[in-house]
């Protein structure tokens, strides 16, 4: 098969899906306010294909079949195939004004987790989910799916485990074993771009123990099957597109997805009750994951770069150190999301003929992003000013009675068009104030796990053991 | 004259008042949407006077005219009522949902900075200001009106005086001067609730020099005299109020307004012309707003750390060391605003028999409250979880259909409702995420002046002496 | 009785005390190398009484027996007198050149404690510690006693309490209880200015259950006490003075001290068993403490920031954005070491008839001076340059064959003479960066419990109730 | 020639050099206090080289003339080149207990700057510098040399360039030309090792202009050429060996050392009065010398993990948050070294054939190790505890009559000897509060640059021109 065009893609997400919005129920996602422009910024990853200069970002070759594929399905095998898909993910966000178009990369996410964790399960136990798996995403790919990654669950009260809750289900479960499949029930949270994608790859969210066993699913489903819900988040969006440049061309929208009674087939079926692998199935979704927000954030801290110089240069003040010192913090925070990125590339592991993203550098880079997120909106929003919180609407700026007035009195050093200063001061604005700035941060915050499980993380990658014996010398405790 | 009702309030905002919002004329600013939301969170301000319970925080009596007043309209001459003016902001924010009804705070800020300062311009040049400012601040007391303060020019080139701009008038200036008045041109820019008050005191915005006289000007003026527009930002504002609890019922509207040949008489002129005092009248209105300024964001932070701490015991993490250091973080920042705020009280000084707040403590206050800002959100946001930023809207979890799903899924430890806990992530969201939330952080970080001008604030008020005194000696430089 | 006068209090010292240091029996504590320095610092507190303008800082009147007392012993009934025990911490601290002459402050901060909680035992359990300490108190005023205050002890095992610990005695206790009094036995860590004290005023170290009663004790005791052993830490003392400016003249000597079976008559013991009050009177030590700490900082961070600003100065950088930033952050740093130590004057807490600095206030300061305290010496060692670390000696400055070099070589700006920059370099080597300097930070750290146990005294302290009643009331859960 | 044994090297010291140091002449450097196990710490890089198993490291071959080499001396042409040289550093300060033996590594930075940049010099003057370090080069290396590499100026006044210094020689410069070689007069500071080295290699501290151009001058000279002078910083050193377990066995000596008419040789001269390339020599030293920096002081990081984790584990606190949490950022601390040093091998740059530490890599890393480095100290101190501030000394422990007391109270969880628990609090306190820690604080900062010179440096370095793109079209400017 081919891979499909942009408006194949949209086509393809007329299919009956049940999506529920601000109280109502949504008809076709392709032409609904705010998921229309959701579905337009997710066909970018595949109107880029077609672009002759950008292509060899996005379009590759897999080494199983063959097949020129869509770059993000293929899977890495060398720390240059780490770095392409490291590349397809950054061009694509480039390309998307600086947010990613997010429909494949989470999902393969999960394929690429899926594939080094089955092998070792199926060794265990004698099940043959690798092969399932494989032939899954050879599906896929031959189909250029867009998928979303189904993780988190809704979780109920935080100190206790699954099969404590006051509600079983507030973890997604398996309710009913049949001869041809299985038939799950709950809920997932927060899952990227799945109103706009074709089917969602759902794994577990934490390690669990024999009494969850239940709990230890993996499956793949179209977002069309009976039986699913898919309920996105309603964001604020009155303003005029010029208003609001960045987030009417290019939102992302999150749903909540409830699971009532939904039948899985088991060729689709890629983790069934092996609870022991839960905990290594997410650890290693984890890191993909957390490498792939790596990769797209690169972008997003460079609309904070950018717009902060073309703000100070257009106010006159580049040259003042305050200004130098905030820009010089900017660009060390691209250059460490950057660094990690790429030193997950050099430094990768191989599991079962797979190359990984070294989870430890993961881990500390997108730390490291997340930590310091407020810190450089905050940054950007010192060099703007003021006016990025108070500027009268474009509307307001083309008013003829007004225009004259506001073309003089909202300038800033005389080469720069005045037009051009609202523009960035709205870019601003909708980057770092706007419903969808707030979104972001939660996104950058929670999403690939919180920081503080990060924190954990790091812990547990690093070894300390080279620190503890060269300080055990130092102090004359082992001669 | 009695202080005003709530109603009667309102209802002098109907004066014909040009305001021009998102493309079009504003007919009437009590029935516009998002407007109207703004005047009723301002009349709060007098409704508040009419409960006997808290009647006392707000209501107050003139030393000078033995008048019952509004009690922002109290000149401070004691510890005791600058510690009366602090309770009466913070209460009244409190009043508003921990959302200050911003309508007499600042003009009241700039008419205590001119009746500090016009004595001294009187004594060098023979002005009658002091008497004039001190009639006004009567009038204006007397009629209990909503005042905005007027300060902020749109300023060009930040690196240029104002005659050395392209466009003189991006600094507002005296044009014309006749026998019974002034004509000014000009705009301000950020002037907060402005739409929604009376009547506009206007100061100059930053020291200026011989060559700039004509932009030493401050007077007071009807917010709907002939030539002035008011453009306010345009909030996105789409979901329901119970998706936005705070900012549907408490926004605060900021405008940029324009001044196009608008006349202005000798008796509500403050000062004109006299550039050497535009400095220290800059100064004292910095140190009455930032005052202001660190009195209502306590209630802000509390509404941080509420919402934090509500949020943390609904997902039953309320123990984990984790949580609680953000908690306590909060309450330091809570702390340390009180405790500024508070200080500039106790350690005022007394200008012309004015009891002012602290510059130095008023300044560190502002400056901490703002640089940490951006970080407290952080914390909140982390405690919040995900869902703060993906939660379904409050339709959807009412929608008959979804309804019973989502109470079970959206459920936090069992002893909490789950619209309990939707509707603070609503506020969580609502409070950190929202445009209205992005509109604060610019208000937080600029208003009352940037980060920069606090820290050059602090070297200018500090007393560096008796610490180099001491390292001298301690270097044996003075033996 | 009088006042002392530095010579006889420097011979109260010789007393037969058995100290151990570096290996060796010291003979006199006020002939040994370090120690004698220690001793002659001790004494300006001494010797400030007899300065006719510093006098007033120090001296002052029992209210309860009428009699002239050093200001140290007076006990605090309103907020003026908390102040002026400020102010004589703060004053005696730079009379000793920045560093406290720390053999009062310390004691009383104990007695104060004391005399706050023993009322309370006494009225549980018909006790009559109240008198006795009060006994104590005038007794040592009346000899104008230098009181060390001994709380820590060595706790073994953090994990464990006082009996489950392998070695019961790693928390002092009481092993036996006679008719004319009680013996002891165990440790106290870091006891400053006990070698050159005249009594210890000792006290529990933490919260006791009743399996633990018999740690609860309190007591005072001469330091040359049968069975008492101090053992000092042996600070690195090669250089000479002029190169080590502060220490040499002003250091604080801090011991372990070893009771080995020392008896306490009846009269001098405070707390005998009354584990309930354990915790209180730990608590209110800690308040008093934490009290002194932030009074006695106030100098530190003055030589940190005087220092500074004289090298900036010498070097002819100071007016470079990045200097004054730095300057700019040690004088917030004071500022906010003199906000919260005053406030918590202002805002005392009236317990048992004494007026008791602000609890939350003192540990909020207290936390905030000791977080920064490393990045400040970050700060005085940037603006300082990298010769605070290599410079030459004062005695290779001059030597007669290098001199006229390193005169031309060592200069800054041309009008500082290169002998006043050299001495400036040593002060901030001293200041920042010798083992002097690195005892004050484990000092700063840790004086008055860990960063960790202010934190949670916070939380304990703060009234978080009316900020989750806002968010309640915002989140429209109260309506 | 063959590698030099350790028992050469010091021979090799003890050649009449002028070192004075405290007020005197030292006679031999290698059996003077402090100077003598300085000597013997630098041995330590010709000592690793005999050990069979650590060898590999320190030893490598001359890809130009094929002889047996110190690997320092390797000059690197790929990324596995880089990587190596990247090991040496970082195995020999492991060797060195975690302080780097500095008597090759700050020389051949200067070598490699020298090598990179005189052939540019040659093409432009026709000069032939370029043969000249090449000679020298494989002189040094064949005679296995220990070099000091010497830049830094005194300086002066900060704000005035060479010439305009009342003392021309402030900075170092060229008195006189003759047939047979240059005279230079002068002074360097902070010269690391220079006292133990054989030979210096001096460069210019700064970019010069026409003006200056006596001051752009290169070359080499034996440390005991006449008219040299070192002056190394007297450190404090009092107590015993195992009471400064560190700074005893491995102290690091700096020197200013002074040039009286000091005349070169020309084919010793490799820079001289070709002031345009001032500047790029300067900057291509310091990448070099920021990447040295990067690699040895990765074992130092190691030190603080290391040593806070026994102190955790033996005090019984290990799984504490707050322990853990600062253990955390200890170990990305030690992670962010790592990761920016190798990525600058990865993504070097290739220069007259050599491959050069990628500058902007070398930059922000040196930058987060420097600027984190007290906030990491603190965390340390933290975790060990009062007693690193106070423990007595180990003569004291080891006193017959305290012994048995000691043991019992100095004690930490029943499993870990006493001994154990002070040889860990003896290395904290060295590691982070000794005169040789302090001393570290300021090498730290200034070495290689102040922060705010790699501030300045990553804007120059770091490209913006993709992220202000991204800006300019996400606004709609470029459209």
């Amino acid at each position: 098969m081919a891979l499909k065009s942009p408006e194949a893609f949209i086509e393809s997400l007329r299919d009956d899906r049940r999506i529920h919005m601000n109280g109502k129920w949504i008809e076709d996602v392709t032409t609904a306010p705010r998921l229309k422009e959701a579905a337009r910024h997710s066909a970018l990853t595949y109107q880029m294909g077609r672009d002759p200069d950008l292509k060899n970002y996005v379009v590759s070759t897999c080494p199983e079949t063959g097949e020129e594929i869509a770059a993000f399905y293929r899977m890495p095998q060398t720390a240059g195939d780490l770095l392409a898909r490291r590349d397809a993910i950054y061009q694509v966000s480039r390309y998307g004004g600086g947010v990613i178009p997010f429909v494949k990369e989470i999902g393969t996410d999960a394929i690429f987790a899926l594939r080094m964790i089955t092998p070792q399960v199926d060794r265990k136990f004698g099940t043959n989910y690798a092969e399932r798996i494989k032939a899954y995403h050879h599906y896929a790919q031959a189909n250029d799916l867009a998928l979303a990654g189904a993780v988190t669950d809704p979780k109920g009260d935080r100190n206790k485990k699954p099969h404590e809750q006051e509600n079983p289900e507030v973890f997604l479960r398996v309710v009913e074993k049949r001869e041809d499949g299985i038939v799950v029930e709950g809920a997932k949270c927060h899952i990227t771009s799945s109103p706009v994608s074709n089917e969602l790859v759902v794994l577990p969210t934490r390690n669990l123990g024999a009494e969850d066993s239940e709990y230890a699913v993996a499956f793949a489903i179209p977002a069309n099957a009976p039986g699913i819900t898919m309920i996105p988040m309603h964001e604020h969006h009155c303003n005029e597109p010029v208003d609001r440049p960045l987030s009417t061309h290019h939102p992302i929208v999150h749903a909540m997805i409830i699971f009532d009674h939904v039948f899985i087939p088991w060729e689709r079926v890629f983790l069934c009750g092996e609870w022991e692998f839960s905990g290594s199935l997410v650890l290693s979704f984890a890191s993909w994951h957390r490498f792939t927000g790596l990769c797209y954030k690169g972008p997003v801290a460079e609309l904070f770069l950018g717009s902060a110089a073309l703000m100070a240069d257009f106010n006159g003040v580049a040259k003042t150190s305050n200004v130098r010192n905030k820009l010089q913090e900017l660009a060390m925070y691209i250059e460490s999301i950057g660094v990690y990125s790429r030193m997950a590339c050099y430094e990768h592991q191989i599991v079962e003929g797979i190359a990984m993203p070294n989870s430890l550098h993961c881990n500390v880079g997108k730390y490291l992003f997340a930590e310091n997120y407020h810190t450089m909106i905050k940054y950007v929003q010192e060099i703007t000013g003021g006016i990025g919180g108070t500027c009268p609407s474009f509307a307001d700026y083309q008013a003829p009675e007004l225009h004259e007035k506001l073309e003089r009195y909202l300038c800033g050093r005389s080469e720069i068009s005045t037009e051009a200063r609202i523009r960035v001061i709205k870019l601003v604005r909708d980057l770092t104030a706007s419903c969808d700035a707030g979104g972001h941060m939660f996104g950058t915050i929670h999403g690939d796990g919180t920081l503080e499980a990060q924190r954990m993380m790091v812990l547990r990658d690093f070894d300390m053991r080279p620190a503890i014996a060269l300080a055990r010398r130092a102090a004359g405790l082992d001669e």
